[in-house]
């Protein structure tokens, strides 16, 4: 198929979404069923429409855009991603997965294609954990990978729960009735940025990842004895931060001591109670990210930081204890899926390798209703999750074209 | 003298000051010109008025709640504290010296004694850091310890400067016009919690403080490189939380090896950037606070610790820059006080020792313009700043009534 691929269009739609956003650019920060993100909603609500889609959102905010096939009973063609960033961070994390999936269906709308099946854009929400504290919100609902009881009761960093936000932001209905049935979908094609290295080092445009490796989040709550920084001599502490920077390095070694270079783990948050120049830490609250795309060698590097831990609060005769928030299993892309990636390359004569991705993805809780598989584009030194991430225009044009390419396959 | 110290009614006064908190009790936190300051501050400018003293307040919103003595032209006796919180702490500390030197003017006005010189109640601002990152703000400005220029430049977290934030709270005027000349004061006492476990150990109820430590505030930034925490491997990271945990295991080093129990460091606060579970923090801020009563050994510490930063970021490839907030010379009580304090401890037939303060408090600056002293009760189990602070009514009375002996003394 010959395709008009519009890249100075996407480019400034990905800008003027960009600029939704609660700080100054290049900057970005879009945290779910805010003002910024409910705006930023309703602008890509009108893009959609001026397509010709259909768009309906579901209770939790998840919103889907139809391109109607000429036969609509058939189980549809998805493709999207998350237009949530998480503080201070880039502008093309996820959202090249929307606005490329939408360049994607103008471009073979443009082309006269006329799909059997329908096309439906995706929009997630709350990919990012900042919120909540808990990543794939919206997909792991539409997976069933969440049960909706248990998901009401999540609450932010404010104490609002889910039902509060989401009301604010005017969603509405039952959690229970965002599940779709398994093969709703025939198939499910996520594009995004490699948020790696590996596509940019070796010059290769396009990566089609046959794995997503399987993440873990693990809260640390450590119990220590506050008190005045002047008063309270060194031998008679209990020092919370202290016992946390300790596991913090704990954390670090147990990622590396792991046997495979695939294996990492980081702290990413460490709250400490009361937190003033003069108070000794009487509380720390630590979230720690453990991935592999070894299930059972991420699960031992877990465990081992857990006894570690425990290990070293002993030491310090600090409390601590541990709760698994949550610990995915990897998932194994569709081979039908995998296979019109590789036709679609082929077809717009795009070279491309097979990967695995080592960042979390919707696609991860799509793979358990539907045949899944990702499209990777190269990004700038392997940054993202910062203000510097950045995918160049004609990385960009590759993946709509190949998406482009491969929603008509899985169409026809 | 016999004094009619009326020991439920200050209780009663602690009780209600401590309801001008921002959180639940048992907890207080009262942060300087905030609403809750401004409120608790009004009561007790109604306190002072119903004594029949004459109340006043500078540029940075020091209160001078004066007893006219019969000769009011003589350098005034002073006595007070400060009644500002840090987050979630207690209800004693400082608290105790404002109400507690009221009670004592108030003690001595019932036995119907007439002061020579007149005395004076100070309530000091804001001699907690947490608004503004510096401790003793008033006391520094009426001392002539802080540039009132420097001042005007100080900033709180929200970017507020102290100039709009004392506007705010309704202290207006120069800032130069805070400092008070040598000698205004014949001499200053202040009592205090002891904010340590010493007098409650060894069943003295009463320290006569002879010198006070020597504070440190060292801010270091770290900044490493941020990004996703799944897609960055380990071996290509340079997280700036890794380094500041190493950095503060080093403090602790430190403070333990300085070769005296007296040595004392603490990291109080760290804050990540960005602060997100999927991040790999790329930058930290901590704010370590190191003290000893020996200044040359403090001194020695400070530098060990910067040392050992700049060698830990080095090896992590991080970039890291210190600076030193505040480094004060520790006080010497003056022996007039001292004496003062003795003798009237002896005359209300209560044992004392005599002790070194290990906590900062306003004291540390007046001494640079009047005699000054302390005075110690115990507290429970040595804690403060925590909402389980405890001083017990008998201690406080006996604090109040050798503080109205020594006022008495030292204004006769």
């Amino acid at each position: 198929m010959n395709l008009d691929v519009r890249t100075d269009q996407v480019v400034q739609e990905l800008e003027t979404l960009a600029a939704f956003s609660d700080v100054p650019a290049p900057a970005v920060s879009r945290i779910v069923f805010t003002e910024t993100d409910r705006k930023a909603r309703a602008w890509l609500w009108g893009l959609c429409s001026e397509a010709a889609l259909i768009v309906r959102a579901d209770a939790v905010g998840n919103t889907f855009a139809r391109w109607e096939g000429s036969a609509p009973e058939l189980p549809a063609v998805g493709s999207g991603s998350h237009i949530d960033a998480i503080p201070h961070s880039g502008r093309y994390d996820g959202t090249v997965g929307v606005l490329g999936a939408l360049e994607a269906i103008r471009a073979l709308q443009r082309a006269g294609f006329r799909p059997r099946r329908s096309i439906e854009l995706l929009l997630f929400t709350s990919e990012e954990p900042t919120r909540f504290g808990i990543g794939c919100l919206g997909s792991r609902l539409l997976s069933g990978a969440l049960d909706p009881a248990g998901a009401a009761d999540l609450r932010d960093g404010n104490g609002a729960t889910l039902d509060q936000a989401r009301a604010a932001a005017r969603f509405s209905g039952s959690l229970a009735s965002v599940a779709l049935p398994r093969d709703h979908y025939h198939a499910f094609v996520e594009l995004h940025i490699e948020q790696g290295p590996l596509l940019e080092c070796e010059c290769v445009p396009m990566g089609i990842v046959t794995a997503i490796a399987a993440p873990a989040t693990l809260r640390i709550d450590i119990e220590g004895e506050g008190g005045h920084a002047g008063a309270v001599l060194m031998p008679y502490r209990c020092d919370a931060f202290l016992t946390a920077a300790e596991v913090a390095l704990a954390v670090e070694a147990a990622a590396k001591g792991s046997g495979a270079i695939d294996t990492v783990g980081t702290v990413g948050v460490c709250e400490i109670f009361p937190g003033a120049v003069n108070s000794i830490p009487s509380r720390v609250r630590m979230l720690v990210d453990v991935r592999d795309i070894d299930l059972a060698r991420r699960d031992r590097v877990l465990e081992a930081i857990q006894r570690r831990a425990m290990a070293i609060a002993a030491g310090r005769l600090a409390g601590l204890c541990t709760e698994i928030l949550n610990a995915d299993a990897p998932a194994e892309a569709s081979p039908l899926v995998v296979d019109a990636l590789r036709r679609a390359s082929a077809e717009q004569g795009l070279r491309y390798r097979t990967m695995v991705s080592r960042a979390y993805h919707d696609s991860l809780f799509m793979a358990r209703i539907a045949r899944t598989g990702m499209l990777f584009i190269p990004c700038r030194d392997g940054v993202s999750h910062r203000p510097d991430e950045y995918a160049a225009p004609w990385d960009i044009e590759n993946g709509v074209r190949v998406l482009a390419a491969a929603l008509a396959r899985l169409a026809a």
